[in-house]
């Protein structure tokens, strides 16, 4: 590799200068801040495990364990991954590690890796901050959920215009098994949901068992009065239909009391980026974004794998992504050499207001110390902070 | 995998429970916040980078290279590093990302991987927290860095009964170039340093050209005046040995000058730890602790690699050894459930008071929230915190 190109980083993956860093930085303290108000305390997960640990999220995490770079473990032997996702360790942590008896909150933040980027990212190296919620089953949790998601979109000055979409894949899977659909049509539908291709969707629905349910689903998808009105009674007698029904209307009826100038849409066929949900599912969307601000959803069970099931509900978000456009100005104060007590007391005076001081070493240039805005000089004997 | 073992985490791996994340994440910003009071510039760089550009310490970084974990680009097929070290990357943004004309300083914390532990320490995941200073030559350079050194360890309430160390690599490397010795001498010379092995140091160097001079560096490798007194006038007619012993002087009384309580001992042969050092070298130990709580040194040309070669020093230090035993208290308030108006603003400026307050869901139970130690109850009408 020639020294010309050392300093190329890899598609995806990126340096955060300074300007940029105390953005990112001010961001991670306050969301963290509010989450502890909100009583989610921190963890920190490991950034490597066994694989087998990481792939907590069973059946329908293929992409997950596609995202995620496998090393050898020197000590062990065996295969490592890099973290892709926190959400499946603060899990392992609740159902082992720090184990609580009623309903536990924590909150995380930090890098993951994926071998490509995600969705609509670009980045291969989010920084995932969260909140996870468990050992409730109740819409009351999902409701607090979406609570902290708003108001962290807050806190961090992302709320302007945002929009919040709800799911529950509860409707859907419970009307597969009612209807007995093979893996192989339920892939089907769900890929003709997704492209919202109707007149595919009323030609592929048309010889299946409750064939026009599953086109009104498809069809009404972000309507759920019409939903009520088209969908067959026998589908409503489906115990576990109807209950994601009323937890998905009952907590939209909720969110919208506490935020009523929130725009809410329904979109109970939107399965696309929920690779490990059991219930309601929600995301947030800012305005000229196509990626979610932050996203979420229940994952009831996913602690079985190590031991003890509980319920679940938690969200995620990139801190990069929620990064607003301005950059935090800085600046520095210059400071002469020299060690005698009262420069050293007067330095040691302009950094307690806050200031940023550097102190002139034997041989550089006042005039290049970067961000350079003022000067600590001396004024009839005084040391004094004056604009350069 | 049993279930019974996917909780189970690598050897030298560990989670951090909340408690303890509190305690780290608050010694973080502390040190953050330290360092930017001193003109050090928070930058994030990547978790992984081409390999290349992560070697960049090259002749003697095998044991940076040994450390760092591997994995395939899947993007560009080549391969990649994930960190073990954020120095040379530091030095990769100031030679090419974020070059400035003048001093450049910088800071930085994140985690590191390493394959294996390292040195004394059991982790492969430290949260290595550092700074650099670029684009200065002078002793004043190290001497700030040193100072900056000791007053984070200050911060962070580590500085009851450390030692300061101070080192050159320039003594022996240049009398072994005067010497003109063999790399296979000058590494047997080298473990026989590190080994304290004077008798056998007696009777290799007893054949050796400057023999009497290697042994006198071995034997009086922690007193510069006997040093100075028992090395021949020849030594130090070599204007590089002369140069290195004179900056090594020199800092010991400037650092001394300004910690004068402080225990600073000398070591010209103590070469172990430093990989890519090329002038001095510091470290901070502290009472019963094998490891240095902080180690750092000068290494001038890093950033050759990246096309632009700097004066550089620096040091590091992980942020889990720093820790103190004290673990965070953490204290909940317990809220009744309800979306009231007077009790939502309860809850509120609770918060705002610094309070963490939990709102009951609908079925979980008020004795169970972890570290609940208040409770928001109503009492005449108002709404007041009390102790549980």
């Amino acid at each position: 590799m020639p020294i010309s190109e050392t300093w190329l980083l890899p598609d995806g993956v990126a340096d955060v200068l300074p300007e940029q860093a105390q953005v990112i930085e001010t961001l991670r303290r306050d969301a963290l801040d509010f989450l502890a108000s909100r009583g989610y305390q921190l963890v920190y997960t490991p950034f490597i495990e066994y694989i087998e640990s990481l792939s907590s999220l069973s059946e329908s995490n293929q992409d997950l364990d596609l995202a995620t770079f496998k090393v050898i473990d020197q000590l062990s032997g065996r295969l490592l991954g890099v973290r892709a996702d926190m959400t499946p360790q603060v899990a392992r942590i609740d159902a082992h590690v720090h184990p609580v008896v009623g309903v536990a909150r924590y909150c995380y933040a930090g890098t993951v890796l994926h071998t490509k980027p995600q969705g609509f990212n670009t980045t291969r190296a989010p920084l995932q901050l969260g909140a996870e919620l468990f050992g409730s089953d109740s819409i009351d949790a999902d409701v607090e959920m979406i609570d902290v998601m708003l108001n962290l979109l807050k806190t961090t000055q992302n709320h302007e215009g945002i929009h919040l979409d709800l799911g529950h894949v509860g409707l859907f899977r419970s009307l597969v098994k009612h209807a007995k659909l093979s893996k192989a049509t339920e892939r089907q539908l769900s890929d003709l949901y997704q492209r919202k291709a109707l007149p595919e969707l009323a030609e592929f629905t048309a010889s299946l068992k409750f064939g026009q349910d599953f086109y009104v689903l498809g069809r009404y998808a972000s309507d759920l009065d019409t939903l009520e009105a088209k969908l067959s009674g026998e589908v409503f007698e489906n115990h576990q239909f109807k209950q994601a029904f009323d937890a998905l209307k009952a907590t939209k009826a909720e969110i919208q009391a506490r935020w009523p100038d929130l725009d809410i849409g329904i979109d109970v066929v939107e399965l696309r980026s929920y690779h490990y949900h059991t219930g309601l599912m929600y995301a947030v969307y800012a305005p000229n974004r196509a990626a979610p601000l932050a996203q979420g959803g229940r994952y009831d069970g996913i602690g079985e794998h190590f031991g003890r099931a509980r319920p679940a509900t938690g969200f995620s978000c990139d801190l990069y992504a929620l990064k607003t456009s301005q950059l935090e100005p800085v600046s520095v104060v210059v400071a002469p050499k020299g060690t005698q007590t009262d420069l050293v007391k007067a330095i040691e005076q302009t950094r307690a207001l806050g200031f940023s001081v550097v102190q002139l070493l034997g041989n550089d240039d006042p005039q290049s110390i970067p961000h350079a805005t003022h000067q600590l000089v001396q004024q009839a004997g005084e040391w004094v902070v004056t604009h350069i």
